[in-house]
């Protein structure tokens, strides 16, 4: 049985508020998990994500399974430990990295054999595998492991391919038996939204913990993600968390918890800042561009960050001109620092009863109406 | 007139303890300046320098004035406000720089033109100017402007260089005037200690706020460069401080401080810890080593660092494999927390009167004679 528990605090529309109960510490939702690919949120310290106000991060167990081994981080007491994070850790279950970074694979029903990016050996992860080292990861919340459908794909390939999670799915949950972790399961179907809800359907009947939306931000337009979460974010169980896999910009984050979302996960604020894109209030800065040679602001003045408090914009620039490591830290400071503020501004607005006005205001500000799906910030 | 005040507090041999009194702080000698080239201590902040120890760092005219250019740090108010660091600085002249990293240089009486290695514009850089940068980002100690005589080098080229040195040195003087920074001369003469001597008198003849070895670390035999130290360093005007320039390992140090060397600075600390070698007590780690893949301890169980509280062996070698930030920076805050510690350890060592028990003991560990130039540890 999970020891997990997930209060609902407050709803605003169909906007929520939250908190994930859990032994290594409290989650308050709408939730954004920074990304740790390899045990490591790439130029952090756990104390900064902790002062930058991380309540949970995300690992990636296809990374670690082949690099370092899930042997040794075992041996160190599991993911925690081995990366100094004493609070609650999410990983994923590989499917998707499997889809997007493996090559010469094999999907059979048992599996996806594949080809390590990092030595060339040939590596087998299937649901039971994928829990097993979830486990031995020591993760508070585990993920089922799901085929994940390409962009574009047939309604016969989309429906095959979501059936086999269906089945990946069933496997999974019986590999976690009464382990005290959390099991999340994921919603696919491609692009067909009664596939999607057939799959939804079978995903409740089974029983999960929490379930999340997977297979998106795949390629697909924006606006066909902003209309699949608009249908299928209010239709996820109410009593559970609500997850949106790997998305998104803030404006993606802003419109997805209007429609019910507790849960996101994504590398831009890390990568965008190692790209030296840097978000502000109301836009994105390039911090290479010539303007800001000279600059001696903060990059963003309203911003309370490390990084806004003691330098200026064109110490940035000149650092990431330079290729500096302090430039790419001083960056990802403020970064993850702009993307869990804004999920603190969300919350608060929830709190008050006034999500709606805050998103309103939001788009106004940035000149984007989501509907349209014309978002003008943050692509990767 | 100089700001700064040299209090020699204590003698034990040639080495001494002191104190460098200036407005920004105090610097305990002898004393280890970590190198921060383009205004950043490679992959550290301010504050985790100040927690590993550091009272002063070094900046690079040489990289400065070609990227981001002086003008832009005096509108911040100069390389303290421009990067973020509060406590005194040491600028070099650019005189090192020109001859080990430009190209198509052209030496006259006048200066040096040479290529920027930047964007391949033709740069000036000679006396008066090198010193007018300096004051523009308002080191707290000015180097002089010398020339550096390449290795080997034969007694007419050594001569003729330590020569112009000595006449660049007083253009500088003049240059600086009045100005309440310090201003250190650099001793030249390639490996011929009379010249050196001579260059030392003529040096001390025209007066300076304190007394540099430069030229050294050029590629020379390490038994060359402690015999020089050893004729030298005690020759150095008593009451001033004498600074070896960009030497060197964790033995070298021990070594001329020894022989009466109260400052040092050198990218090993920096760069070892990026390239994965890690100093610990008696030894050199290579943190790639497959030896340490398993290895749950930390680094240096004796060593007080963040790195070394928090992280192990294996960790390190996974995130130095992984070619993560993290690594670097961990790698890093150890590695300048070793020579600062060293440092420590070796004023605590004057203020009881057992360096040279201290020393022996040192070599003994690490199996070397630092007479026979056979030091084992930290080669770049």
């Amino acid at each position: 049985m999970t020891r997990m528990k997930f209060e609902r605090l407050q709803r605003d529309g169909h906007a929520r508020r939250g908190q994930l109960v859990m032994p290594r510490g409290c989650v308050q939702t709408p939730a954004f998990m920074p990304v740790g690919t390899a045990a490591t949120v790439k130029a952090m310290t756990p104390e900064e994500l902790v002062e930058a106000g991380a309540e949970i991060i995300l690992g990636n167990t296809f990374h670690l399974m082949l690099r370092p081994g899930t042997g040794v981080i075992r041996r160190h007491g599991g993911l925690h430990r081995f990366m100094h994070w004493e609070r609650p850790l999410l990983t994923d279950s590989g499917g998707f990295q499997v889809w997007s970074l493996a090559k010469l694979r094999e999907i059979s029903e048992r599996g996806v054999t594949f080809q390590s990016p990092v030595d060339g050996d040939a590596v087998f992860l299937g649901p039971e595998r994928a829990i097993e080292v979830q486990h031995d990861l020591d993760a508070d919340i585990v993920m089922v492991f799901d085929d994940c459908t390409p962009y574009p794909a047939t309604r016969e390939q989309a429906e095959a391919s979501m059936e086999l999670s269906l089945r990946w799915a069933a496997r999974c949950k019986d590999a976690h038996g009464d382990h005290p972790a959390a099991l999340f399961g994921i919603v696919q179907g491609g692009m067909y939204t009664d596939l999607r809800l057939r799959s939804l359907e079978e995903l409740t009947a089974m029983g999960f913990d929490g379930y999340a939306l997977g297979g998106l931000s795949v390629g697909e337009p924006k606006a066909l993600l902003y209309e699949l979460v608009e249908v299928l974010a209010p239709r996820l169980p109410e009593e559970r968390p609500r997850y949106l896999m790997g998305v998104g910009t803030p404006e993606d984050i802003v419109f997805a918890v209007g429609m019910g979302i507790d849960m996101f996960d994504c590398v831009l604020p890390t990568r965008n800042a190692r790209n030296g894109w840097l978000y502000t209030r109301d836009s994105v800065i390039k911090i290479r561009n010539a303007e800001f040679a000279e600059d001696t602001r903060p990059l963003d003045p309203n911003c309370e960050c490390y990084t806004c408090r003691h330098y200026s914009r064109a110490y940035l620039r000149h650092l990431h001109r330079s290729n500096e490591i302090l430039g790419a830290r001083l960056n990802t400071l403020h970064n993850v620092h702009y993307y869990l503020a804004l999920m603190d501004q969300i919350r608060s607005a929830i709190r008050h009863g006034r999500f709606t006005r805050f998103a309103e205001d939001f788009f106004a500000k940035r000149g984007v109406d989501p509907r349209s799906g014309s978002v003008i910030l943050g692509a990767s």
